[in-house]
């Protein structure tokens, strides 16, 4: 690409357009290599009408997505918004292959069924967030298998063993003398291959991505395609506020997870990371975004609201709105619980004593005349175990452990 | 091979016929890894009746053979020699691919015709040295070509990157920061398959191949097959005394040079290297060998006679022994006139004279008398320019330049 972005003759409603999708694109990125390059691209495809082909690879090996993957594929639903063409590039050969030094259990060798299978899982989830409609799926076998020794050797003389040995986690084991596979090294290799096969435009994926997708870049480069851009978006961490989130590492929230699991596993998150977690796995607008963060800062938000909002959202995302509602019902419950007075009031009972609510409250002393009594249950003033009771006459079973409680403050926790 | 040798149930003659082969295996060698197994091999051929398979692998690029060359073939032929099979593996496929970075001229694309031309040339000088018609020819594109990406990976899967950069010339190129193509990383790799395919016994090749022959063993050993043995071969300083001898360096002997060009470049070989010239590239008997190799230590033998017993042997063993006995005849004049005093007595002529020899001897005032001149001539004490003249009667056209020699001592040069 000689020509410069000044010298593109771009209409003013052109140029509005470019800026209102680099707008978009730029939001939330960790990086983009370069940042020119994906301007030039966009404002190409709208001077030729042509949708830029956006690439992301899915390993086939570990098809649960958790909202960890879910910052890409927000990212990818921006381009797709926009009109440009998705492309997800299933690496079911490297898969198939297996770890041919035997060592490793997690690369295990799949077979052609696994891989659909997996694939399936891919498409029922990720219709979740992008349109599975416009979306061009690929196996990279297809073109990967036909690879002859020949070609590899052409490949492998386009780079450097240097260069193959910056990748971080390649330096570090080999500085620490832990052993490095060589065939290891054909996987970012093939990745650039996929790239040139393709022809991308741009490829998407996170920050430990970074050397692979730049790989495609070098190769497009080596074979005088036009290069793609690299998107590189920030990885999420996980419940411990501290690993990426994985599910190797059991700290992930999925998106196939029960709306109750998912709600509370967002309550579990640590406060600081709600900003990054707003910006780049809710799929807010950018304005709604930030407004809840100014909120967060200026204290005007409780953080723990905030906590809800962003949990509901996420049942909303992946279960619709009335999951949301009752995951949001059901966590208040338990929050509540969780509010009780550690040095609670002990009352003995007789273990399975049946009586009604009425009953229960007067026999406790909780209030001094049965009419207050009946008052507070219709007004919603007593709980058993955090829920709400207004049937004074409902029958209660009484049980160990049981907490009644009255207003805000009074609380009382049965024992036998 | 769990048995030991020990436990191999030889029979006394067979033991002596072991031990006899091994003497010779060992002779000259830089190393043998590791020669116990090299032992047990030749302990099975004989009592499997099967003779052991012996690999060479050839660079279809440079097919001109020098002396250097010929250590590594005068090995191989005491395997034929002793009954067993003799593989040389025309390395074309990689020739054929030529250097994929573009960069190195040196290594171009050869076509079909070109390999197959080199490896006639190959055949040709090597039938000076081993019995050709008892040689098996392998072009390893045959089995290498067919390789897929999944083979390709599978083989690297079997060894580590840092194995890799072992090899000496990686190892320091790295340090250097020097670029290293990945397509380099291959032809160890493919070595190292043309002896798992072949199933070679024992790879015999330079020092510098030491890394490369040792792949086979890796490799033969991860796909469950019986490891070859490496015989490591000492190079050959060329002219220099310094330098590895090789085509580039333009310091060689080549075995298809003229029997004077042979003979004198020979004897410009510094005398240090004598002994190892006579180890390794002569073929004589060991009993040979040795017995020079102490009179030279002992001085009973002078240098420069020995390095013409060398010369002469070479031109003999490539040029047969005709060839030699000239080369010889003609280097002693050359020789003779080297050691012609420096401060000869110069004699003005007018150019283009002539006259007879023993005008000319008379002439210059190089005999008393006629007779003394004629007798001198006849026994052969009267030379021009080294040459030995008997002839008086002979016609001499005088020039300036020309040498007259009378005994070992009296010299007059010519001048115009």
């Amino acid at each position: 690409m000689r020509q410069t972005f000044e010298e593109m003759t771009l209409t003013d409603e052109q140029l509005l357009e470019v800026e209102r999708q680099m707008a978009e694109y730029t939001q939330g990125v960790d990086d983009i290599i370069p940042t020119e390059e994906l301007r030039m691209k966009v404002a190409k495809s709208l001077l030729n009408n042509r949708p830029l082909k956006v690439k992301l690879g899915l390993d086939p090996s570990a098809p649960d997505i958790h909202l960890g993957h879910t910052v890409v594929l927000n990212k990818i639903r921006q381009f797709q918004e926009n009109g440009h063409e998705i492309h997800l590039i299933i690496g079911d050969f490297t898969g198939k292959i297996g770890d041919p030094t035997g060592k490793s259990t997690a690369r295990v060798q799949l077979t052609d069924e696994v891989v659909k299978q997996n694939a399936q899982t891919y498409f029922d989830q990720f219709g979740k967030l992008i349109d599975m409609d416009r979306v061009v799926l690929h196996y990279n076998s297809k073109w990967l298998k036909g690879l002859s020794l020949e070609d590899v050797i052409g490949l492998a003389g386009k780079i450097t063993v240097a260069r193959m040995i910056e990748r971080d986690d390649f330096e570090e084991r080999l500085a620490l003398g832990k052993p490095i596979s060589l065939h290891e090294f054909f996987y970012p290799l093939l990745q650039g291959y996929d790239s040139i096969h393709l022809e991308s435009d741009i490829e998407i994926g996170g920050t430990d991505q970074h050397f692979n997708i730049l790989m495609g870049r070098h190769f497009q480069e080596k074979f005088r395609r036009e290069k793609q851009v690299a998107i590189l978006m920030p990885l999420l961490e996980g419940l411990d506020g501290v690993e990426k989130m994985s599910k190797s590492k059991h700290n992930y929230i999925g998106i196939d997870e029960s709306p109750a699991d998912m709600y509370g596993k967002t309550m579990s998150l640590p406060d600081e990371l709600m900003p990054k977690f707003f910006t780049l796995a809710t799929g807010f607008p950018q304005e709604t975004i930030e407004a809840t963060l100014r909120a967060l800062l200026s204290g005007s938000l409780h953080p723990r609201d905030a906590k809800m909002k962003l949990a509901k959202r996420f049942v909303e995302l992946y279960h619709g709105e009335e999951a949301a509602e009752q995951a949001e019902q059901g966590f208040k419950r338990v929050f509540q619980l969780r509010l009780l007075p550690e040095d609670m009031e002990q009352r003995k009972i007789s273990d399975g004593e049946s009586l009604t609510l009425l009953e229960a409250v007067m026999k406790f002393d909780l209030f001094s005349s049965k009419s207050e009594a009946r008052r507070m249950i219709a007004g919603g003033g007593v709980r058993i175990n955090g829920d709400k009771q207004t049937d004074g006459d409902a029958p209660i079973l009484l049980k160990a452990g049981m907490i009644l409680q009255v207003g805000k403050r009074k609380f009382i926790q049965l024992k036998d």
